[in-house]
């Protein structure tokens, strides 16, 4: 299948300066926001955009997002974000992500789990009867890439004590009015110093979101060591305990 | 003069999704870092890129920075940033931008001044000394277009006691090992309450650097009320005292 027949997205992009991390590879941050972005725009061009503007005004959320990277490209390479739907259930899509760069090297891949809600009741909207009502939305008809898809983890912590309270200011909202996505991936790898992040390399992040935050609120980070040196879970809840969203990390060393 | 005769750099972009605040206009960050990734691209391409690779190993660190915007653009709405040099004197450069839309609506203005250090020594280096050896660097004939440049407010705070403490974390340094200069706006700016963020827009932001901080460091944030509801002065500074960086944030009135 080419770029014309399939229904797999391919966005191109470069890691422009300042859009790495202090490592010199584009920040874990930009790259989820590129995700987000691809999602977005696939969906607009593969038949979702008209469906959606018959609706009531609704938003695109993120339930799970799993990202394992070979490595991250350096700043001026570049990179090809490609995005297809494996699978509608209720109210929930599965996008599947693999991110290449020209020359072919496979940098990593991506998982994810989006839900359509009401922008103002907040509410799931039900994908299978959109789906049944509009066929232009299938989206299915993929060949699947070949490259392995990370399957979401597990999380479960174990922390009773959180190691960190932040509060939620406005830099952490996004245009949707909540604590966007992507940053929670920010509060939860500063907890880890620089030192560490310097000699090991993130392999893995898998997240699983809950429940929204907005601005002002207070977070607690409650951090579990599953194997000191590698594996951490950060969970974020309300201070009232209330879920917001969990996360798996998986260090490795430093490629040099 | 024209694109291809002139030294003036013009670089397009459009305010891709999630690169805008909760707004939905591009985020101050997004900008600031479009105005830094605009300054690095010029300076290479018109001649600096050159002399610069038979110097040490040297960065461009931004000693001051006042941005006004009438309004900033909204998401997928494109923007050019233009900028050129303007002089050199000893170490500095100053540097201005004109940020326009695609059918000439102007957005806004800058002004920078940039020092050129070694990596390693973090010490200046003479750019009038470059200059003299390399004509080629003569980046100075430009027909300035016609716009208002802001000129760098003087920032004086008065406040003794700090309103917030901030520890930077890994999610604030970049590649060049510090906080980076436009996440300072991010901290001056979430000092404000989301309401207040709402209602009114920031027009004008000015900026003074004086000294780097680094990772896990605290930070002093300490706040000057100069005009109820429409101006302040924020000084940074490490928790001895030593000065960061100073902002001075002017607010208007919501558009709509």
């Amino acid at each position: 299948m080419n770029e014309a027949t399939d229904s797999i997205g391919r966005y191109h992009f470069v890691v422009e300066p300042f859009h790495e991390d202090f490592t010199g590879h584009v920040s874990w941050n930009m790259l989820g926001t590129r995700l987000l972005q691809c999602a977005s725009q696939h969906a607009a061009e593969f038949g979702y955009g008209s469906v959606m503007a018959e609706q009531e005004a609704c938003i695109w959320v993120l339930s799970r997002l799993s990202i394992e990277m070979n490595r991250r490209p350096a700043t001026h390479q570049d990179y090809c974000v490609e995005t297809w739907v494996a699978g509608i259930q209720r109210q929930f899509t599965d996008r599947y992500y693999r991110i290449v760069g020209a020359d072919g090297t496979v940098y990593g891949s991506a998982s994810s789990v989006w839900a359509l809600i009401g922008r103002e009741s907040r509410r799931p909207i039900s994908l299978e009867q959109l789906q049944q009502k509009h066929p232009s939305m299938a989206l299915l008809k993929v060949n699947r890439p070949d490259v392995a898809i990370p399957h979401p983890a597990r999380i479960r912590g174990r922390a009773t004590e959180p190691c960190r309270r932040i509060t939620a200011l406005c830099s952490d909202i996004d245009i949707n009015g909540h604590v966007n996505s992507i940053r929670y991936i920010d509060h939860v790898l500063d907890l880890f110093s620089f030192e560490k992040r310097c000699e090991q390399e993130v392999r893995r992040i898998d997240m699983t979101y809950s429940n929204e935050a907005f601005c002002h609120q207070e977070l607690d980070l409650y951090l579990t060591t599953e194997e000191t040196g590698c594996l951490y879970v950060v969970e974020i809840k309300h201070t009232d305990g209330k879920p917001v969203c969990k996360a798996r990390i998986e260090f490795v060393p430093a490629a040099e």
